[in-house]
């Protein structure tokens, strides 16, 4: 039996990953491959009490450090318990954000050290990194004008407009940097023209998953 | 206005800490220096919302590397929200645990691999170190059986007896290694003969902390 692939789904609030993300499940799932979908920072029982204590807001600042410690804290439970166990039973592993989220919105947004996320990288990781990172990309103000419509805004999106920029250059910067891991779609598109571009990299990457 | 003095206290369950530590509080008080009293993991509300992570008894099994993390997740906050900003102001700060403990327990007693905790230590609190710890020590079965009288065990109180042998060992083995800065007191003694020891001590670095 083969290792699953595992999968991440990135961007910026309001890019539709969530709704991709179910495309996604759907699509492997016709084409009979065993399917897992999770989250982050979350994904357990226990990652996601973290993820309550990283999402509420609250009258005492967040120290960004804790907040880099928590989402790391909230990874190493969820790849030893979830995400390792299901690659290693042959299973694909699709994650709703993953490692270039922190450094996306911790490092790009916050202005957390690089050196400092790779550290809790690799410390946490060791090699592992995700076969294929589908980035959702749109303006700032296409997601923000989303989110908003979605109901209240959480501690994350509240952040002004700014912050956002930086996380979606970060994004760019990375997929830039690995080209042959990273499937940029252009996410200001229709629903099912997003979809449709997804669903032309997964056939690549069934294809190549089937060498 | 001189930065105050930064006291740890530290020991295995049942050797008296939290008496020890009002003790001290008290002595310090009476020769007029400015204390603030507070606990690891925990000292901020946020912390000690992460304490309550730490220490819930729960189904699913926590990732030793997400106690570690989360320990400094903890750390992080307290030191750059209270202990720091207090020292900076001049009060002295005694802490009911500290990193030390994090070699103790994490290291010693789970046997996470000591140089991923001196990443974190290094990460997160620089080059700040306790200027004066004071380790409580006493023969294993000695701590356990006052902490049962106390009532329900926690998570870490249900360990297995030779998990806390480790622990001691490597609390004595870095108060060893710098012996300048532990303060080890025999803590199988009666109350007040500990307290004895410890105002000796306190007489010393209160002396120092003059010159």
């Amino acid at each position: 039996m083969s290792r699953g692939r595992f999968i991440t789904f990135e961007g910026t609030e309001g890019v539709g990953k969530s709704t991709q993300l179910r495309f996604a499940e759907e699509w492997l799932k016709q084409r009979q491959v065993d399917v897992v979908v999770t989250r982050e920072p979350g994904g357990t029982p226990l990652a996601e009490t973290i993820r309550e204590v990283l999402l509420a807001p609250r009258d005492e600042r967040m120290d960004d450090l804790t907040e880099l410690l928590l989402v790391f804290a909230a990874r190493a439970q969820h790849l030893n318990q979830l995400i390792r166990p299901h690659l290693a039973a042959g299973r694909w592993v699709l994650c709703d954000r993953f490692t270039d989220a922190t450094y996306a919105y911790q490092g790009g947004g916050r202005g957390l050290s690089i050196q400092a996320i790779e550290q809790l990288e690799n410390l946490v990781q060791g090699a592992m990194r995700p076969d294929h990172v589908v980035l959702l990309d749109a303006p700032v103000e296409v997601g923000m004008a989303r989110a908003r419509k979605r109901g209240e805004l959480d501690r994350f999106e509240q952040e002004a407009v700014d912050f956002f920029e930086r996380i979606r250059r970060t994004y760019l910067a990375r997929a830039e940097q690995w080209p042959a891991r990273y499937h940029v779609l252009d996410a200001a598109q229709t629903v099912e023209c997003v979809s449709a571009s997804l669903g032309a990299a997964l056939t690549r990457i069934l294809g190549d998953s089937a060498d």
